[in-house]
């Protein structure tokens, strides 16, 4: 059993200040029991020696551009190199939303020749951002096949999780953030190269991160501008708490489901990562109370929706729900 | 078709004063095309010629006594004037709720002892409310037979209504007050003895009324003290418009399922009234937007009704809904 590395520290690296008090994500081999009592118990951990990716840890642009094929692929470009989610299929029902960032589709070797223009550049960002298909080239699927499935299919089988969904590969220009959202699924955050710093934030902060209606593009983003939080219309993310870890090449980060979290790629360089993303497990056939955190946001989700399919208009969703509200509860 | 009688007026009785903006509700001949109008388009009315219980014109304590028979009835006791309603089996889950009014269950005679000797009382009141069944005496079951039985499921058929599920017998004491609730029943409310004076309020005024939660013994009560608002809490109480009538004996007015209502017993003398309780019509096939008042309000206990079952403890609704609407909506 190898002995953890020692974590990078944020504080060595140029990254983001917040005031927010943050604890330590623990670096754990996977085999310490410590490691599986937090997955069991959905909360996030740092492995360091699981070779769920090491076939894919020579990966660089070059080797990418190479073996990716001639397929497109989906880049993000931003104005800022803030890189906010947003769910297209909602976009119609807010005539006044602005995309946060373009969707663009390039061949690999588009986005090689876009991402060496854009280096320096300070009023463009990109990130790659797609699924690794069977599009890819023979070497890549070399590399796939390598992965260390046979670990990744114990884990899930383990903690009861449903089926893999994908696995993104996420390409990124150095300094760029991802803000603060939740996934409706599991995820072993695999770091292939260079530095992310991910802050994560347990389930039952909610309420201090103040996320968009779900009928919004923005569903699953916290409304909270982590630079300059407003505190009147935010007031409860003065008491925000996080977690805090630095990836570098080989860890893996779970990211249980439901878990905040906004990640942060170091100044220094590009970043290459991919993402195993699995759904969560079946509903308990006995629930117990009081419910956990993540119970109670799914309801919540499932109230909204109903709200919206019974009204059939968004605007009509926090009218409805202050009548309930107000001066009652 | 004979001629409306006038309107009583609540300024020539003593009845309570208050402060907001009331329309008198139209009295008309139920031949009236503007009265089936109003009914269709669930609108309060008061029709003055129905016959529908002219057979029980001629009620009185003493004609009662003598024909109600020998079962037990329910006679609400209550240290003020006000008769609120509350729900026996929600009582347990408030721990801390007490009970506005006791029940009593009285042969009538008792009653009428009971009634004789709370004349004059100024430390306890009595209000008679039990559905008229079949353990009454062969007087009342003549009276009874005799209601326009004809004309109130003509009706029901018109209006598309469910089922009628009871009448209601009511004997209050001069001055009784029925604080502000509505009903999930459209109501034909039977003036037979005595003034009442109604103060009805639609369904669209539900933000300014402040029910208390669905969980609650008082679901379907107002929360605001209508002798004494607390603006505070309850700001939109401003902003109440109503409508008024006074019922005497022969007057039928049309309550509206959802329609809120306040029921006061004019101070000079005993009332008797009898309702006919019927429940809304089926959910229509065709959902037409935007939703009526009426189905916002359905929809809203929904929800609570949803959120209690999955939370299984009312003291976590509250919470779970500021969750979804605090700075989000
Ligand atoms: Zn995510
Ligand atoms: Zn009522």
């Amino acid at each position: 059993m190898a002995e953890p590395k020692g974590p990078p520290s944020s504080s060595k690296i140029e990254m983001k200040k917040y005031s927010f008090p943050v604890k330590p994500i623990q670096r754990l081999c996977w085999t310490e029991a410590t490691a599986d009592h937090l997955m069991t118990h959905e909360e996030p951990v740092v492995l360091t020696d699981t070779d769920l990716v090491q076939s894919a840890l020579h990966w660089d642009l070059s080797y990418l551009e190479q073996n990716m094929g001639p397929a497109k692929h989906t880049v993000y470009v931003s104005k800022s190199r803030y890189f906010m989610y947003y769910d297209e299929r909602k976009v119609n029902d807010f005539p006044s939303f602005k995309e946060p960032m373009k969707k663009r589709e390039w061949t690999f070797s588009k986005f090689v020749d876009e991402y060496k223009s854009h280096e320096g550049r300070t009023d463009e960002y990109l990130y790659y951002q797609d699924a690794l298909t069977d599009t890819v080239g023979s070497g890549i699927k070399h590399d796939f096949v390598h992965f260390n499935w046979h670990w990744v299919s114990e884990r899930k089988k383990r903690y009861n999780w449903g089926q893999l969904t994908s696995n993104l590969l996420l390409i990124s220009q150095p300094g760029n953030i991802t803000p603060c959202h939740y996934d409706e699924q599991h995820n072993f955050f695999c770091q292939v190269r260079g530095l992310k710093r991910c802050l994560l934030f347990a389930p039952d902060q909610y309420d201090k991160l103040y996320p968009y209606p779900v009928a919004h593009p923005c569903d699953r983003q916290s409304q909270v501008d982590f630079d300059s939080p407003d505190f009147e219309r935010f007031p409860k993310f003065k008491e925000i708490e996080g977690y805090e870890c630095i990836l570098s090449p080989g860890d893996v980060l779970y990211i249980p489901m439901y878990w905040w979290h906004t990640i942060e790629t170091s100044p220094g360089e590009l970043s290459i990562s991919i993402t195993f993303w699995y759904r969560g497990g079946p509903v308990p056939s006995k629930i117990t109370y009081p419910l956990s955190s993540q119970q109670k946001v799914a309801i919540t989700r499932n109230i909204e929706k109903m709200l919206h399919e019974a009204l059939q208009d968004h605007n009509e969703v926090g009218p409805l729900l202050h009548m309930i509200c107000d001066g009652r509860y």
